[in-house]
């Protein structure tokens, strides 16, 4: 493909995506192929002979478009969102034209100091204290990750070995060293709650220490609150376990709930003063991946208590799911970036250059788990400029609002349904309504219950098999519950109202059986 | 930016790409921006208002191009080539636009399904043992990571579960087995030579296990034979120490060096037979994460003894390196994908789906660190078919020839170079001459080797300053060292004979300094 054919290629796949955005509403929103459907279409080899683009081409839409879900479907209500947009999908040309394996500074200075630059305008833009900036007073700074695991795995890994160096005597060498470092692992232990993404525990069993599941409940809003963090730090201590590690969530993956951050400092507070010298800190990573991006509007700045997290130790949030910027684009920050450097640095004679060797430079493969990176900062300046400060609040204004009218209209309909959690963060989570017929039984009955999940899980397969939209369930307390999100760029209106339209049908029809 | 906008922006992205290619060859190929230059030269923080694309247009090639060192230069000679290419360019382009978090098969079945069968095109095409196909006798299969890194700590992770399964007495449970597990991890240790990619070591690293240098030496060509690993898996018992996992590299990062495979597994045999039954056996990871795309020509294969590796358990190597598919495609394959899913499956509710329930599809986030994935196997098919098996094989002979020349040339220079190591896959590593004034002096001798080494280093620093080539350097055995790699796609005779007068004049100048 020589620049000529490239062109030709080009352009050509450019109107091919436009022709796809434009007319996405046509498409049903997931794939309903079957297992292997594509090997049956594929040959089982490599062809011998490089083939013409245009036969590459026809492929994309005979046979890879009917094994796509379409994430930026209108309809798409599930999970949550997994954003692109134009100026972002430019980011990814670019970045792919200029690709190299920029681990070091000067593998490409504009690499490392972009991506230093642009997450200091998006710590800015989301309002997070200045100890997460590149220049702020505890030699913070971001760095783009590929995923919200990828982040909470390196800042377990920091917090590992900071916890280490806290509580061992440094004077220890060799073998004995090993013993003390080999038990004190052995009793070391990440918390999360049971409404925290499972990429906290993943990282815990990638590291090979304990993890442990707090238990948030209903009354709380399924946050995590300052009783419940103090019961299980003193449980920890009574079973002779040192937690070390704690995820705290804005957004949880299942309702999008906001852990207490000021509970949680003040349960901490109180730890360490009965822990007293010696003792090692807790690491407290946020994991905001969703809902982080809705910081861009002060009033969840304040509402969030955004501010507190100064106290912490990192903050991870994701543009990839709610902030226009397609997957990967895992913005993560760090309070003092030698935590990242002093577990993740190793050094090799082949990459000794004079720039690293100066310590004038950051490079970025020591806060990372890989070497080499692409240029993902790129996608981010394009988003952040293409539309700025007020058009990404209004983005985000308008599918919360979208959110909110969805849940409003839900209440309206108590006949039919029953919304557990929400709207919160454009995030509703409901379920049926119990049956007339079951209405005069207790609530909480198991027979109750079974038939109200049967209902509602019956409920989401009737609406997801109209290809018109796609929801995606939870189990909250043994209640099967569905997840209805609202925050793709290109739902409007019209597809929120289509959707409950579609949902009172199939509840009326369930309700009447 | 609306569907009018965006097809003209892409339409100039293009051009502006196309032009950046055509001419690349007049830039320089090292940035030479003073760190921080980025900083003086964009806004402290985001705009209030979107920009129009030609403003940030403009800002690309007059801010961000200074600081890009350019990986596709004919005239890049450093580290290994970090590729891309025009149907690898379309692919990030699709991808971009078809932006989802597809960590379940039903996220998008094509890309699940696209990412199994090209990989066993790759492994096909490289001749892999049958057993790291998803169609072989043994469950195996590949699997696209971002970087090489990632795929030896994936195969770090699932070889400590696999070990520790096989040597902790399954009936253990509780406190008991925790206190086994903990003694157990204390005294395993990951084995890697002094010529293995830092990774492993990275990877044992955020694991926290041991982790042992063995040494190589020149006699052997720096690779890891029978005796030197049977040597060390001695130490380790003698020590009371369990090897659990060895990296084996065919193309090591300094010299290119392929390790014995055929002495490793012999190694391998003599200590299991020693170790007798309850012993766990060593997984053996292959990292061709460079020279491994030099296996699709069948030369390569026989004389790698590449057919051996299904005695190994993993296998990497990076198509964004040598093989024309733009970072990040590193392409890992497993012989039984169980002991990736044994040790990295975490489940949670949210993700639930009649598909991955039933066990009939492959959800790939349990073969890797994260959970979300980019459509990365698109750009693999696209360069798969757009070069044809031929193609590639072309292009790597092409370039492993321009190698040869290039060290034929340095041979019979003896005057002024010694070739150390090579041409191996493209690779030449070679120092300075002794000078006439020292030459009657005996090899090895310090002031001797500190005065080529000075002489070498300087050599490099001056065909670097002058913005025609970039080579960079290692250390073999106390010898500063220059690589000089030919793989870059748009490296001809015409710049490597360029380079090589570059090399001998500045050469000839230090020699009669």
């Amino acid at each position: 493909m020589d620049s000529k054919d490239f062109r030709e290629a080009a352009i050509s796949s450019i109107d091919e995506i436009i022709n796809y955005f434009d007319n996405l509403g046509d498409r049903d929103v997931v794939s309903t192929v079957e297992p292997g459907y594509l090997r049956k279409l594929l040959p089982s080899e490599a062809p011998d002979d490089g083939e013409p683009w245009t036969n590459i081409q026809r492929d994309i839409e005979a046979k890879i478009m009917p094994g796509i879900t379409h994430w930026q479907h209108p309809g798409f209500h599930a999970f949550f969102p997994c954003a692109t947009s134009y100026p972002s999908i430019l980011g990814e040309l670019y970045s792919a034209a200029l690709s190299g394996a920029c681990f070091n500074w000067i593998c490409s200075p504009a690499v490392t100091e972009l991506e230093t630059i642009v997450l200091d305008w998006l710590a800015k833009l989301l309002g997070l204290p200045e100890c997460f900036l590149s220049t702020g007073p505890t030699r913070g700074g971001g760095v783009i990750q590929g995923s919200a695991s990828e982040a909470v795995l390196t800042a377990m890994v920091a917090a590992r070995d900071k916890y280490l160096i806290e509580t061992i005597d440094s004077n220890l060498e060799g073998e004995a060293r090993e013993d003390v470092v080999a038990h004190k692992r052995s009793r070391m232990v990440a918390l999360a709650t049971n409404m925290t993404h499972s990429s906290t525990k993943k990282a815990a069993i990638i590291l090979g220490v304990r993890f442990k599941t707090i238990a948030v409940n209903a009354a709380d809003n399924y946050a995590l609150t300052e009783s419940v963090l103090a019961t299980t730090l003193a449980d920890c201590r009574a079973l002779g376990l040192e937690p070390f590690f704690l995820t705290a969530t804005l957004g949880t993956t299942d309702t999008c709930a906001v852990d207490d951050f000021a509970g949680i400092a003040s349960a901490l507070d109180s730890y360490n003063k009965e822990e007293g010298p010696g003792g090692g800190e807790i690491w407290v990573h946020v994991d905001a991946a969703y809902a982080g991006a809705a910081l861009v509007c002060p009033e969840v700045q304040a509402a969030t208590n955004i501010s507190l997290i100064n106290r912490f130790h990192s903050f991870d949030m994701n543009m990839h799911k709610w902030l226009l910027t397609n997957f990967d684009a895992s913005c993560l920050f760090v309070r003092n970036r030698n935590w990242f450097v002093q577990a993740l640095s190793v050094n090799q004679a082949v990459y000794g250059n004079s720039a690293s060797d100066g310590g004038l430079v950051t490079d970025y493969r020591e806060w990372q788990i890989p070497l080499g990176r692409r240029f993902r900062s790129l996608k981010i300046w394009f988003v952040l400029r293409s539309y700025g400060r007020d058009g990404l609040r209004e983005y985000i204004r308008r599918t919360t609002k979208l959110g909110e009218e969805f849940a409003g209209w839900m209440r309206e309909r108590k006949d039919l349904f029953e919304v557990l959690t929400g709207p919160s963060f454009a995030l509703t989570v409901f379920r049926m309504a119990a049956s007339p017929k079951e209405a005069d039984k207790e609530e909480g009955e198991p027979a109750v219950e079974d038939q109200r999940n049967a209902m509602t899980k019956k409920l989401c397969d009737e609406v997801n098999r109209s290809g018109r939209m796609w929801v995606t369930s939870t189990i909250l307390d043994g209640r099967f519950a569905i997840r209805f999100m609202t925050g793709v760029r290109r739902t409007e209106k019209e597809h929120v109202e289509a959707a409950f339209r579609l949902l009172v049908e199939a509840a009326e029809e369930i309700m009447n059986e």
